[in-house]
């Protein structure tokens, strides 16, 4: 679940596939979470049926409170996703004024997935780790210690690539229309301007799109004054 | 100690503060995350002193590998943080390189600190509740999950307040130069690219410090054309 998750967060950061289609990242992207969100929804009901059947109560822990927000979350984030930047429906602005939410809440769901595993993992070796018990540091609760410990680390490289503006996948138009100019020293600045001004694509990923924006638009504004 | 880790993240946050120089800035958020780091060494002392007055093994689990690593990051953290940006020895591209490591590490052990207390949370439900147990729902079990809920929903809005562009602080030369100015509409052009150019003061706290300067310095050239 958690590598489905974090693929889905990082598949428009890597540098192999900023060549694909905008569309087909889309659809990587919200099929990845797709994926994801069965993977959690069938993992809720295994582990309702096992309470279930050893007659242990639903619910009770912060772990499952937790978990459970997450969830719910996640679903909203997917549904709001769907309809806003995968239908066709919704309009620029809106997308450009919700993309900022999307980044943010994906990311916070991301890091409440991982601290709620840790809270499962130490529910998980304080209940199952009897003789020895989990406090005299038995072979196996090192070594979950250890997996628990990597995931931390895992998360938060994935948060590290995520939140990186170099790491961006570069608008669309750059990718089209500068290529084969791209090198010659005499065009570079009018190319500078063209490139920024194509951020202004507005449905994006990126975290500082609002500011980035801004700064766009007045750098659009020089840019024009310049070649006046 | 989240509290005071808190405030020490969204010191520059706060509107309020946007008067206040940018030194006597930096002394209060070294200052809070000094105290920070006092309350955390007291209350691991404690930790360690009750788990050998009632001969409870020391750092067996996650909640406690997981916290020392957040410890000893944080140290780290403000060591690094006292030596290049608190003293005036470090050469400015020093500080522009390492501030958007700074905020991200800041921000991922402040995550960590609430994953690892949501932890502490789940071991002290379990171990502390027996008669009836965490797993009956006492009133004191709900009420403690709901104090982890709204630690989460603390730690969110804090990461939500700490990554928006427009809640950044806005840079020292424009609270300076352009306040007795502003609100001609003749001069805004010309402000609005010096505001930008101020931007790039490197040892700002933003997460979009890289993307940024690179537009920045291409604002600057745009602008130095259009006045040329």
């Amino acid at each position: 679940l958690v590598s489905v998750l974090s693929s889905a967060i990082i598949v428009y950061r890597l540098p192999w596939t900023w060549k694909c289609s905008k569309l087909l990242m889309k659809f990587i992207h919200a099929g990845l979470n797709t994926i994801a969100m069965i993977l959690a929804i069938v993992s809720m009901v295994a582990v309702f049926e096992y309470h279930n059947a050893r007659n242990i109560p639903n619910m009770y822990s912060l772990h499952s409170w937790i978990g459970l927000t997450a969830v719910v979350f996640y679903s909203l984030q997917l549904f709001l996703g769907f309809a806003v930047f995968l239908l066709p429906f919704a309009p620029v602005p809106l997308r450009a004024a919700l993309m900022p939410i999307h980044v943010y809440s994906g990311l916070t769901i991301f890091a409440t997935v991982i601290a709620t595993a840790l809270m499962g993992i130490t529910e998980k070796l304080i209940f199952s780790l009897k003789n020895p018990a989990y406090s005299a540091s038995p072979p196996e609760a090192t070594f979950v210690n250890c997996l628990g410990l990597l995931l931390v680390i895992f998360g938060a490289l994935i948060l590290w690539m995520a939140s990186r503006p170099h790491w961006k996948r570069p608008p669309e138009k750059n990718a089209k229309v500068l290529r084969p100019i791209g090198g010659t020293p005499e065009g570079t600045e009018a190319e500078s301007t063209m490139t920024d001004g194509s951020n202004a694509d507005k449905s994006d990923l990126r975290i500082n799109s609002e500011a980035a924006r801004k700064q766009n638009l007045k750098l659009d504004e020089a840019g024009q004054r310049s070649t006046m």
